[in-house]
């Protein structure tokens, strides 16, 4: 019987930036590198390195452009880094990142909370930013983070008018894809499929990432239904760490080795070795004693049967 | 803005059979009255109370006769109990359960771990089984729960054309029911739309139940993709205790609370009330210390916002 092709899922990784910041533990650089090289290894080809903040705030994060130029060694890997502001967007410029991703917060309390700006503010600085880079004649994508996008542990409810007047405020100001984020994991499938469906009519293939945490038990839940509306990329943590240190309770992104396994299992193509990423799983909680960490499939481990090789989507 | 009804999803608790019957801790039995006395008070409305088998076997569930006649003094409560043989069913028409359900595995290796029997000669004593109801002018209902239906730690691969078979064999032979259960937690949402799928074809609406393990993550996410092809009916485990002696490896119910937190932020109605099914899950876990539980939302809480208060399904 022959199979369909199986369909492309990105998973990239935001571990050593949404995971690093959210613990006490800070990684030297060395296993930084170590972790970068077998995750890609292992075929991860999207990976957040970490965030141009300063290193007073995130001290974890400090090495971000060492990262940034390791990463860049690796041939067909993109290295994103998250950017707060024009500061720290002219560094991901100058050290040449793949991509910068803008934290926008839909919710006003954390937009204050988590950058001191409210979202109009955030938007002039967007387009500061998208001058900035075209000045420099820089290829760095620009991309926004829409955060509590489906509610705020500050603000409570976040309404979907605001969300998606902010996607489509983002890309006019100069920013070139969008993505939806869960940053405190209040959303449950049914708030994912009516948000991303509004999104997706307001700003199409512009849309391009889901980032899920796992606070509540739903990221594999909102992962499916973000996947059933043709959602190719997804946000996702080595291990489950993650947070956000102004979004009190948040913690656990969606575990990179649970999407991996389900998305797989499923007879999509992460193109992600699951038994090399369980490797770096193990290693990396060896780094990371004493922190709380996520994830199912590690414990079980894979079934005996493999139902993938079976069928395709 | 009118709202549309609710849909009504049934969430069966299973944790004093499934779960109680893979643990160590022996409950005593007037600990078992203060769990199903307190999940009436939070709203369930069917609890499998317990087994009908040798004591010897499981001391655990020795009780289960006098926990069938306390759940029947519970106005409105359907009180269901495992029965792995005609002696089982025979003492459950006896006492007056409700409903018995018929352990039958699509695995043939795991059939006769569990039962002793192939799934042919279980066939044979459902329909001894029905013979027996109808004699004794009961009313219990008997339902057949496919284990294994999704995979088998023992035999691996378990063919879904076996299954479909044994569901129409196991209605053929008297039962009125039938429910799929991915006994040690292989099933990915996939599968589980593809096997649901096949199944409601063959056995249409008599197809009401679907039991899901989180032994690797999906249990929600499996549950959300039945719940999209209009199963309303799921098992649950209180604590997300549970597994299969005969299964290695499997372990973990989906956990009650978690289910019912994500059905009500979705929209349903599961008639239960969330807040006291978690004191309740507290006080389980009071009386469990030392075993392994699971869920999720009782360690983060429900959300500030309550996304469900401003949409239905």
């Amino acid at each position: 019987m022959t199979q369909p092709a199986k369909q492309n899922v990105v998973v990239r990784e935001v571990g050593l930036r949404d995971g690093l910041q959210s613990i006490q533990t800070i990684l030297p650089t060395a296993q930084k590198f170590a972790w970068i090289d077998a995750a890609y290894t292992a075929g991860q080809r999207e990976i957040e390195v970490g965030s141009f903040v300063p290193a007073k705030l995130l001290p974890q994060l400090a090495d971000t452009a060492e990262l940034v130029a390791h990463a860049k060694r690796l041939p067909g890997l993109i290295a994103s880094v998250l950017v707060p502001n024009l500061k720290g967007a002219e560094r991901a410029i100058e050290v040449g990142a793949h991509s910068m991703l803008i934290p926008m917060s839909a919710s006003r309390a954390h937009s204050a909370a988590n950058v001191r700006k409210t979202p109009e503010e955030m938007l002039t600085m967007i387009a500061a930013i998208r001058a900035a880079r075209d000045a420099a004649g820089s290829k760095t994508r620009i991309e926004v983070g829409m955060s509590t996008a489906f509610g705020c542990t500050l603000q409570g409810d976040v309404p979907e008018d605001d969300v998606i007047a902010l996607l489509q405020g983002g890309l006019d100001a100069g920013a070139e894809c969008v993505g939806l984020a869960d940053t405190v994991g209040y959303a449950d499938p049914g708030q994912v499929r009516r948000l991303f469906e509004r999104a997706l009519r307001a700003v199409g293939d512009k849309l391009t990432c889901a980032h899920f945490h796992d606070t509540r038990g739903l990221a594999l839940a909102n992962t499916l239904a973000a996947l059933d509306l043709g959602i190719r990329s997804f946000d996702a943590s080595t291990a489950g760490i993650g947070g956000c240190p102004h979004a009190p309770g948040a913690s656990g992104n969606a575990s990179t080795e649970d999407v991996v396994f389900m998305l797989t299992r499923m007879g999509y193509d992460t193109g992600i070795d699951l038994d090399r990423l369980l490797a770096l799983r193990q290693q990396i909680a060896g780094w990371l004693q004493g922190e709380q960490l996520g994830g199912a499939i590690w414990r079980a481990g894979v079934p005996k049967c493999n139902a993938r090789s079976t069928h395709a989507v």
